[in-house]
């Protein structure tokens, strides 16, 4: 993929294929299993793995866990205020399908007969939201999945890790014509693609979840799209890793 | 992309790039602007498409309009019993995604200028479901909008048709190692890979979503996919437009 | 009874005691258990029996069963559009009054203990409304409640049949001065008294629900009006009979 | 209609055409326009009625007023304590079939033109509750409603009377094969038959709501069901006149 | 304390430490084990105690008991219509707090183990409002429980009375400077400080909940509000002593 | 006051009359007008001010303003995890009462007038939970609230400062028989008497809401209460000066 010149560039100065600054904060708040604010630039979002020794009841008996996800955002994370579901009564759509695109990217990186008959939820907070809240969500609530799940091994004595290998996210799109990295709310708002893509650390696809805003974007697009995802990928990967090797 | 031969072959029989029989029936019931009976196999969706003079709150005095869907199951359209959403106090994840999805293509094929003040609201009523309602669903609806497209455009006497060109969906998966067109339920239920692809006639993709059920996919399976999704769409095209030619 | 001439006569044309076109259509989906499509004139419901092998709380270890129904009505089927009950959060007061009179009218001509610890939920959507829906429902209803009851004898070998007879409904009503059979929609909102009438096949009363709408009737007007209804339900017993005995 | 001899006679020793002993207190409480507690026997019924100055939207500039009704239960006002439908989220079913009932009822002797651009809200609460607490609070909620309208056309100095007639209300059945009049809890929970006749005071039918408990009830069942509420509904609105008489 | 004199007076010419008449009339209602209608002037407020053989799930095989407490007001106990909260789906923030307060209120005079595992509820329902409904309603209840528990320890046998002691409530103000006790509903509205003060019959305090309205309130004006109450309360105490006197 | 010894000491071996460490972090989110993160020990509350240019509905055209809160907590903010407000389908009766007690205290330090016609909104937001949340979140609330205030006053250009003084509030309580200081939640959990109180920096009380949990208070527990309560929060109000020192 060639990375073309931009026009007049990207808003924040970056290079088409330049994550923001990623930031992973393990242990930020004290009674979570897993604990984790994770930061995409501007957008940061506390993510925390809590387990509990239920499960679903379609699952009742049958020897296998589940993970699942719910998706908050603080009604000023945004620009300006947004209502609290909370008050409104309810989740709407755009939160229930967030939530279950995270829950259904973690359920891929675990095995479900190894964790047992528990319940890991990964509540995602967005703190502050600058675009990509999901995707760093997922990146996030990766790291405090582990963290829970040590946690696990060590109290429980499992006899296999259940974490199958790693999970990150990231957006890409076509930004006046160019496809770019790990787009912020300015390039989000203005982008006329957008999708977000989940990888495992082997490079396989989780998710891919591409949306034309603008026009309908063509196969090639979406390959430089995919290229710049798994470039954007690998590091946040490397970033869980570095995070996850401290203490 | 090579036709692979299926070990045991697909539960229908279908060859691996089939479609299900495809039937588009308009003028299903009487009330509705456009009213589309759609089939893909034994999945059946009532698409209507209903025009309102008012717009949401947020385009007001901005002269455009605004087309949005939403989306339903009658209780008994699956196998076993579905609690309706009603009785239950609010619709599901689901469906809200489902509808979200219905209601970003169906836009990006109008011209909303064009269309003025004005809401189409697309009633997806799924009478019965063997997998692929929500492509089965976007599919139908095009057919619905643009009756009642027409009819508008005769009785407000619009100067310009709000519809920019043709919108179809078809899902593709990863079937026992195997790339297939259009699951049904069988297949669905089973398959490594699921991925619903929108498209409009200029061969452009509106919306891609893929999940790896089973394992993670790769870019060739990636590829593979688009591929069938391309041959499907052209296909959905072609009787999308047998359907609007008749009277 | 005499059948006065009307002055300007019935908006359909049909004379005063005469049905709308009744059509009974089985077997139009195929999870259910029971599945029919009813027609009286334009209005068009699909009646679904579904049956589960649970009873509800208070009926737990009294070895008899349960018939429920749940009614509602696609956001087109009128007019014009109607708010979906499940995004606007829930079932409103017409909906529930409706379900409750299908539900009690059903449970009229079941042997509950026959029927043993299982419940039959009768489902009837509302695809087409021109007037009288909850009359065809109920009526259409009973033809799929047949068919899944026929279904249990045979897979659960049941020892006695739980259908205790037929039940039909239709609604009379007097129009401009005159006791009319099965009012359709531009009669129903003109009509001065609609009344419902639940009936079995011995000509016993299961329920009659009588609104004066414009002035109130008189015990004579009440007497036409349930000689109209004794005469419609007849046909609609006889067209029920006619449907079961198809195949 | 022959009065026929109870085999062991109605569990409260009254004749089968007898009504509880009714009570009508007006200006039970303080604020509202009217406020009634009415008794049929150990059923107690708060109505109040309150006037506004707004109508509903669909009434907008259109020169008419409504009359509405809303119908509660204390928890306790039953032998064992019901839920709170506040606490539980909402209406239940049978809740608005009855408070649609009992609007429906009142605005039948309600001239709309008369009464002006406002809103009539009927409220009903049953303080104890032994059978029969719709007709008896349809029962006082007339004489709450001429009180405020009294009030109403002195403050407001309207030009006519809004109130075209009383209405009044009762339950019949058929309790142990004899039709007996003004059913207590007793007898309604072991009725075959219970029928709500809603009547104006010139002996025409506003309301008739038969159901079948046990058996389907036949034509000469129903006429004697009738002649039973005509005489009750008779003294029903003695009752009203001699309570409206007091200052 | 001084009592000080009145520029003006109260608007119902009390004095600055008199309540309200106050009458506390036991067997309100017929189906509750306790039921006490209370009046604090024309506040008037029906409390039933229901006791029911179940424990909340947080209980279950402890040996102990629960007394919780639900408020609710009558739509028109007020000076204008209130929406009534079944209506408009949910119990809102003022009533949540209010019974709340009752419900943690009335626990305190209740040895919890001797009342064994059961729950008694205490519905408090405001007839007619004119300020002071809670503390009305805790007095009111706290009869209304004597009776129940009374009731229960004849039925059951039990071994010790689950009462520990009489609890009374009442509100305390500071108006146009002055503080003063019993607060009606014009006082309440134009008062600077409102506090609603629940005390034993040791003279304990159990809650004092002082809120300012105009200016914050300084200790000697909180000293004055404190002994008002704690007049007040013994009063009550009296009153309610002898109502459970009689018979 | 004497200054007790504690038998066995408080958990945290804090003297009597101690607060826990308190910090407040201004400018903690980019979007707010205000955003304060405040510590009370491992208790952390995120405070965001938020200005919009509307009134509601009862302020219309009245020339001044209005503040309001709203409270959450997030799921894993305590020991166990806590089902979300939104997920559930509202807010429950504690987070109610809490954020109506916010609300009530921020507004009595502000002049509503010279706020003019504009809301701001307070939404506390609970990170981490150790007891006091609703105290840390008022006094947290005061901060953001002064900065959303100053830059108002900046922006447009008001006539005078709508801020009328400080507001800070602390919680005491009766612990193992000893009056204590902002407690942390193992006293919280097993003490005797817990009161929250607001005061404001001319030593003025806005709230006193006090709870007897194990047994009732005496006056001068009361006394020995609100003098800790008036020192705790003599050093809150310093220590939001110097937080608003700060640039």
């Amino acid at each position: 993929m060639n990375q073309p010149i931009l026009p007049s560039g990207r808003p924040s100065g970056r290079a088409s294929d330049q994550l923001r600054p990623v930031t992973i904060e393990r242990h930020f708040t004290r009674h979570a299993e897993g604990s984790v604010l994770v930061s995409f630039g501007d957008t940061r979002v506390l993510c925390t793995a809590s387990i509990e020794d239920r499960v679903p009841p379609w699952l009742r008996g049958k020897g296998e866990g589940w993970v699942t996800a719910e998706y908050g955002m603080l009604p000023r994370a945004t620009s300006s205020r947004t209502q609290r579901e909370a008050a409104r009564g309810g989740q709407g759509g755009r939160t229930m399908e967030i939530q279950r695109l995270i829950g259904r990217s973690l359920r891929a990186c675990v095995d479900r007969q190894a964790l047992g008959e528990r319940v890991i939820t990964l509540d995602c907070d967005v703190i502050q939201a600058d675009g990509g809240t999901r995707t760093a969500a997922i990146t996030g609530a990766y790291v405090a999945l582990v963290d829970a799940v040590n946690l696990l091994m060590k109290r429980e004595n499992l006899r296999r890790n259940p974490i199958l290998g790693a999970i990150a996210a990231v957006s890409v799109g076509v930004y006046q014509g160019v496809p770019v990295l790990d787009l912020d709310y300015l390039e989000d708002s203005a982008c006329d693609t957008d999708m977000n893509v989940v990888m495992n650390d082997g490079g396989g696809f989780i998710e891919v979840q591409g949306t034309a805003e603008g026009h309908a974007f063509r196969r090639d697009e979406m390959n430089d799209m995919l290229a710049l995802a798994e470039k954007g990928i690998a590091e946040l990967v490397a970033a869980q890793r570095a995070a996850l090797a401290q203490g």
